[in-house]
């Protein structure tokens, strides 16, 4: 429990926004559960597969509740049948996806056919997530695209050639944060959401805080906090790190100011604190970036 | 030294067949050796940018010779202008690629644009490879998709959203496993290795030695071992494992056949072994693979 309270503390500084507690389990072979930033998110795929259960068959696999271990994700190819999700019934239609985690409960009726992928990110024992994991919903309507990447994956996934898991590894990966990005798009933002991040991109230099945000939009605080957070899982100063650290690479790999010049241009207290920022954020020091910025051109 | 010749020696044992052994540079700045499994293969991207050299502007930085740290990899969007990649000159065309390496020098001419990543696997300070990145040539002709490929990189780097940092990683992934695909086809494998791999697979529960495909193709043994690492990247051995555990994982999933008599039918030596080499080629157990393959239905 101390580790679901550390997790969850994780997950509120990082923008999740709802922490889903979820009903433990009697087996002792749930998962602990950690952060990972997106940048290191390596899928382990342990399993490739397409199943039908054909209507009538009465699969007994298919009928009874089962507890999710780590992630698996499925595309429905046909439509007939249905899915439980965690009590939430699903008539499955063609490209329905499904995106199940750690103790999600489900239990499916026949007859459909899907293509399904067992996976887990890093080491097992420990279930990974992060803002972008958190906010794909359980179930969603896909596209041919989304079954085209389920085959490209089998397809690798039985060649098992040189080149196939790393392929397999980069299309999962694709596929996924696809997920989030045909769930969340900017143009989806509130208003208010893009008018602050308009805002911040034009005073990035100056000291922003969220009750400047408050101020420049009429709302409270915390209100602005709150739709950033929905809007993009992410909150306003997150944001604003991010933009931040984004300018300094173009000021750094375009230009020839000294370190303190570009921290200050884009808005940050101090070198020292652009510094350990940075390296913080890309893995490498300003120095470095710009040093390999001159070397690439 | 002594760390360059382990890695020889992984790399020969993993199917590298060539270990270049590059000139030694001046600077303390070289990066440690280390192999890097497909599976395991995460990129960390320091830089995308896309760079004009114009004809006759002379940019200082585009003619002194520079030694590659790490990875670089870059496609060239016009004709125009050459490169020098380890004393040899390419004039370059739309759509040539650079695969650059640790320890590769590299100069180049003006006129031209290329859109350029720079990236290394995993922790800074090491360089990885393995047979897969091995077989990738420095300088080669690409394609449209390829370029299509860095302009989506370089809009989710500029863009820094949720979601942008997973996709650009899984995007690299799948351009870097694309070159290999794109130069090793199976198709492209000599009429000896295909027959040998389809021997291997009608006599897969059998024992098989390489002096087996030397008496069945007629060549020694030696020879039918070179032929393979030229042109899969790996030994028969290796070929024949990743033969036994894709028929090991058909008859996990579909049967219920004890894990002793899947092991025989697969041609492993002991059930023990069988388990063993399982885990480390996947991941998990046997059984437990068995337990996600009948969840997954």
């Amino acid at each position: 429990m101390a580790r679901e309270i550390q997790f969850g503390k994780a997950a509120i500084k990082c923008g999740i926004f709802t922490f889903r507690c979820r009903p433990q389990e009697g087996g002792g072979d749930r998962m602990e559960k950690g952060y990972l930033p997106e940048e290191r998110m390596l899928p382990a795929i342990h399993l490739v597969r397409r199943f039908t259960a054909s209507a009538g068959q009465g699969h007994p696999a298919a009928k009874s509740v089962r507890v999710v271990k780590g992630y698996e994700t499925g595309i429905y190819l046909t439509n007939g049948g249905s899915i439980i999700i965690n009590g939430e019934r699903h008539a499955l239609q063609r490209y329905h996806i499904r995106f199940l985690r750690e103790g999600d409960r489900v239990s499916s009726e026949p007859g459909y056919t899907c293509d399904s992928i067992y996976f887990d990110f890093g080491d097992s024992g420990v279930f990974y997530e992060n803002e972008m994991l958190a906010a794909i919903p359980s179930f969603f309507m896909g596209n041919e695209s989304h079954a085209f990447l389920f085959q490209k994956i089998a397809e690798y996934a039985k060649s098992g050639e040189t080149g196939a898991a790393a392929a397999m590894n980069g299309l999962l990966l694709q596929m996924v944060s696809g997920y989030y990005h045909l769930l969340h798009s900017k143009e989806d933002y509130s208003e208010t959401v893009k008018s602050c991040l308009s805002y911040m991109k034009e005073h990035l230099g100056e000291h922003i805080t969220l009750s400047d945000l408050g101020d420049f939009t009429g709302y409270s605080a915390l209100h602005v906090l709150r739709l950033f957070k929905e809007n993009t899982g992410r909150t306003p100063h997150a944001h604003l790190t991010k933009m931040r650290i984004a300018y300094a690479k173009e000021l750094l790999a375009e230009g020839n100011d000294p370190l303190a010049a570009v921290a200050s241009a884009c808005g940050f207290d101090s070198e020292s604190h652009f510094q350990s920022l940075f390296k913080k954020q890309t893995g490498i020091t300003p120095g470095k970036y710009r040093k390999y910025a001159m070397q690439l051109t």
